[in-house]
């Protein structure tokens, strides 16, 4: 695979600049252990956590300075988070949210090998464990609620849109699907689930335009439930979180499972869609674009990543 | 049936609290005279009222004080309406509307034995009145706009989102399918309507928050087609309404047939959740919510039908 | 076919009125020369003109005053622009607008014998060229952007809704779907497109209400993308176009293909829709509407066509 060789070359490239990405953390977190077994104090370094606010309501938080990266690892630990959620009798609901000033979770890592990210083994449903973990976590009997601060791009947008419901910050959300701008197609679901969610007319303009959405856009758009005043994003998620964990579990079940029936996007679109990230990103042109964004700081804290809707723009042939 | 028999018992029990809401018209309601035939007067003190505005367009009022709640009396009653209008050659616009203040229809009545609700016959679909009815509604020759003043919970918004269009009074409009909150599955087809109204995402936040929307909330999330200033809603809906009225009955008939075929949910959706509320609601964890629910004053005038959902996210086991 | 006679008839009969609406370009643009070859003054008097920005960026602009009307001659000329959009490798992104003020696309023409509509061959799709266009416009490997100033009704809308994005005129962009008002049933398309945009509740409001929407509540209503200040309106656009120019076409076709996948209306739904235009149009009843508002002044610049939805409700019969 010549694509995927140039992205390991990318990689190899890059690797000096972007080595303060790898935290401690990363390598203790392959190790396997049970969170269940882990200190408070290890639990505080774990790059996404599981907090159990109580039987019925659980967070997870993407905790992993300084962008929020999630990659092949990351995936792999929010596969075994998503097993925990599945495999609980009494969780109810559960919150997304991000302790990273500035991002939700910034995009996909475009620095490790494509190989890492093709060969890992099939999820449950057969389907590879990014659309996968989508799937799933769109099937889930527990609620799932995500509250975005900061950026949430690529595989952070299409986490959001897999859960069920999405409140962002009024002020310091920017959500946008960035790839078609980097040369590829997205590959987590949002092609499935954002024409449901706002038409088609606005989907085309997320996916294609590929352009920054604010919090404010994001409600109209309805790309979000709603924006909240920041001030007030964290008592309102946290409030309804709470409201939903009071009621009858059967009833919440039932409910969703109706719900589902009107308006899940069939499972068949998912796999297609990271198919055609995957085929994309290796081509040349591909490469090019994620190269020359690399090279003016993606993935990397500051402007680019800031400003990435338009960083994507100013590619020249 | 055991849950069956709870729900009677919960009735028993409260049946003197309640005695207020059986108001002398209900006794008078199911002698079966067309109301054709009724005087003014008669037609003034029947719980649903039909008021033929000109051949082509015709006002239902729901006019059953103090909540206007809807209960298989009642349903009976709106059944016999639909058939007039079915079998009408001119109607063309049909406005839905209430008398009561504060009350557009509070919701389905929980102090009736189930009983008189599982034992109706099967309507023409083959489905339960319930169903039947909404789903003879949405599938009507004739526009329906719905009218929304005051509350609107449970089967008062079921029947606002059967219907084509909605319309709120931006001040006092409640929109709400509060029934998660109370321990069961909402049985008037909201599952299958909402999601294709508002997108997964606010369907899921209104159907499983199950919480209070006001009308500049319900318009903002698509729930209504619009809400206007209170005192613009009757002089808006009567003009849309009459505006229909003036139009060709032909054009009007083969429009909706192919809006019909884009956007109407699938028949099949239906009759399961009213099967789901049926199951839901027998449960002692539901009789249990709604017990509570009465005791604080759930279907009497008071702050509870006011403000529903804050009463639902108050129990504890 | 009495019916089409009787259209002729009321041709006839207004000739006189509506000759000054046949200018001189019409008779020059059934000639067949390809744009390539026409000068840039030739190029002005295109009814239909399209403009290469450059190679991955064109431009369609309705240039035939004073209203814009879309007729068989019209159509003809629009798949003609089609066919070379769809034979051209390099086009990205293709933009509709207008450069007669006051007007996008009118509506379709009514004053034109309805054989030189029925009679016109089917298009590659199998169905009427009118439908085949729409089918087509939305099937394009090309991005497509429609910027509304002015009224865009019937199937200057139609032809918005067909396309991937819609832009208005937050004070000078007018939208509807006026045919119900006038007796018949839209013919290309809306009845597929709407329902799935904006929702089935706000679709029969857009298309049984019939009434004109401003661009800040066609834009609440998710009929179009957005509303912008008049004054941004064509920047905007045009940063848009450029910014998807300047994209890979590769990641824009194949993320287009999947969003197609999730959010295209099935064809089949378009060739029914005209088929109950061209039925309904012909009925006494429409050409009694039809007459009625010619005779005010349809399909001439002045009050009828600036404010159509006020004079369709305005007929007795």
């Amino acid at each position: 695979m010549k694509g995927i060789r140039k992205l390991a070359v990318l990689l190899a490239a890059s690797a000096a600049i972007f080595s303060t990405i790898q935290s401690p953390a990363q390598s203790a977190e392959s190790s396997g252990k049970a969170a269940q077994a882990q200190s408070a104090e290890a639990a505080q370094s774990e790059k996404i956590r599981l907090t159990r606010n109580s039987a019925a309501y659980w967070t997870v938080t993407f905790n992993n300075p300084p962008l929020n990266i999630v990659g092949p690892t990351e995936v792999r630990q929010l596969v075994k988070i998503l097993d925990r959620i599945e495999a609980d009798p009494n969780v109810k609901v559960v919150v997304f949210d991000s302790s990273v000033p500035g991002y939700f979770v910034a995009h996909y890592d475009l620095l490790k090998p494509l190989e890492d990210s093709t060969g890992m083994p099939s999820g449950p449903t057969g389907m590879h464990p990014v659309p996968d973990f989508m799937t799933r976590l769109s099937r889930m009997k527990a609620v799932t609620i995500v509250s975005i601060r900061g950026r949430a791009s690529g595989i952070g947008s299409e986490l959001a849109l897999a859960a069920d419901m999405r409140f962002a910050s009024r002020e310091k959300a920017v959500l946008s699907q960035f790839e078609v701008g980097a040369g590829f197609v997205p590959g987590g679901g949002p092609m499935a689930y954002l024409p449901r969610l706002v038409g088609r007319g606005r989907a085309i303009e997320i996916l294609i335009g590929a352009d920054d959405f604010n919090g404010e856009l994001a409600e109209r758009y309805a790309y979000v439930n709603r924006a909240l005043p920041d001030v007030e994003l964290d008592a309102f998620v946290d409030g309804l979180a709470n409201r939903i964990a009071s009621f009858d579990q059967y009833a919440i079940v039932e409910t969703k499972k109706l719900i589902d029936r009107a308006s899940l996007p069939p499972q068949a679109e998912m796999q297609p869609g990271w198919d055609a990230f995957i085929t994309s990103v290796q081509r040349p042109a591909a490469q090019s674009r994620v190269k020359a964004l690399v090279e003016q700081g993606l993935q990397q804290p500051g402007d680019v990543e800031r400003n990435l809707g338009h960083y994507t723009a100013k590619y020249r042939e």
